[in-house]
């Protein structure tokens, strides 16, 4: 096994930093690392905003759900898929655009999630600790407004970046037979079945707190209710009307 | 700048592979590496199918627009996001599971970006070229009854796997000042047009065929039809109702 894939098996969420800031011309070739994902059509439908303004990190922390460390790490990020930068550029050289298609609302968050994981992965090379936030998606209509986003653009998630002050555990992934299938979908419940063994055990065991639960029983709060139900009329409001 | 970032900035779509087949081991070491990225609520919303059927890789190569490389890689695999798994392995425990939401559309699409983007990493630290295709989503509904994708299971993208045989440039990316904002959104009109005149001189120099384009040009094919209109009643003929 090569240190990359070493160090791509090594992730985990931190959510304890110290104090050491990160130099901003890391923070640039972090993403410039991210942007060199690939990206459909060439579109790269994505903008990062840096949010550094205290009150702005307070806000967000608070309605995430009360995640204090959106506040404290040394920089907090929003990946907003953007499709408003492709299609005026477009519109300058004279196109008549469509917008709002089910498959551009698809492009712009699949490419803004190849280039954060490039961004997760470029920080974790060079020793920082990184939490994806997808509780910015709580209330996204105040994180637009706190962060001044038009019309076609999108918060997908926050990241957290700094240098981790906790060392968490790696948790157990599913079986790679449950995820990888031979030409056809075919069934995995004897592969989930030993996995929640396998996440009772760990769960049991985990530095940090333990519970009684496993895979299985820990994804009932998910789907037992509407899972953030003002998605799809924020997305449509934005311009994103999934036609 | 670490190997790590250096290679994340040197990727490519390839195209041309020579005849060197990737070990199986290989192949679910990948796989491992890929269910190592971050996913939301530990969900794993994703399945890979790993297609070996030759009449399928001509019949997917040709339903994509004719990229004869989808038959020829020596891997190919399609990215499937997957709610069935986990939604059933919750009502498995008695959970009275909601599903179609827009929100459960967006983490699906999210953690199988995110898993693919690791993949891909992978496989380029390895050695090997990768190209993504999109061009499955041409028609999602032939890929599912080829791949017998269940509902609650569908084809985000593909990607061709194999050993290079071809060195293309790197394309140049927009201007990290365009994509990196502080606190609020901001205009990058001028970075656009400074970029513009970048990817002119780039399509008019680069190995393997120039052209007279620029970026914003280049865009007009994307925006001034429907793109993939089918996308919307097949997500929703297949669970995914964006409710």
């Amino acid at each position: 096994m090569n240190p990359t894939i070493e160090l791509l098996k090594s992730h985990r969420s931190i959510r304890k930093f110290t104090d050491r800031p990160v130099p901003r011309e890391l923070l640039e070739e972090l993403i410039r690392a991210g942007q060199a994902a690939a990206t459909s059509s060439h579109v790269q439908a994505y903008s990062v905003i840096h949010v550094t303004n205290p009150a702005h990190r307070e806000a967000i922390a608070e309605l995430a759900g009360g995640q204090g460390y959106i506040a404290r790490c040394a920089d907090f990020l929003v990946f907003c898929a953007d499709m408003k930068r492709p299609t005026e550029a477009a519109e300058r050289t004279g196109a008549r655009v469509v917008r709002g298609m089910t498959e551009q609302l698809l492009v712009a968050s699949v490419d803004t999630a190849l280039m954060a994981q490039n961004v997760a992965i470029a920080a974790e090379s060079e020793g920082l600790g990184i939490c994806y936030i997808g509780g910015i998606r709580n209330d996204p209509q105040q994180v637009s407004d706190l962060l001044g986003l038009p019309d076609h653009v999108f918060p997908v998630f926050g990241m957290c970046l700094g240098y981790p002050a906790q060392e968490p555990d790696v948790k157990p992934r599913l079986p790679v037979a449950a995820i990888l299938k031979e030409d056809t979908y075919s069934d995995d419940r004897e592969q989930v079945a030993a996995y929640d063994e396998t996440m009772h055990a760990y769960y049991q065991g985990r530095k940090g707190g333990n519970k009684q639960s496993d895979w299985s029983r820990n994804l009932t709060p998910l789907f037992d209710t509407k899972l953030r139900p003002h998605m799809r009329e924020f997305l449509v409001k934005r311009g994103f009307e999934m036609k």
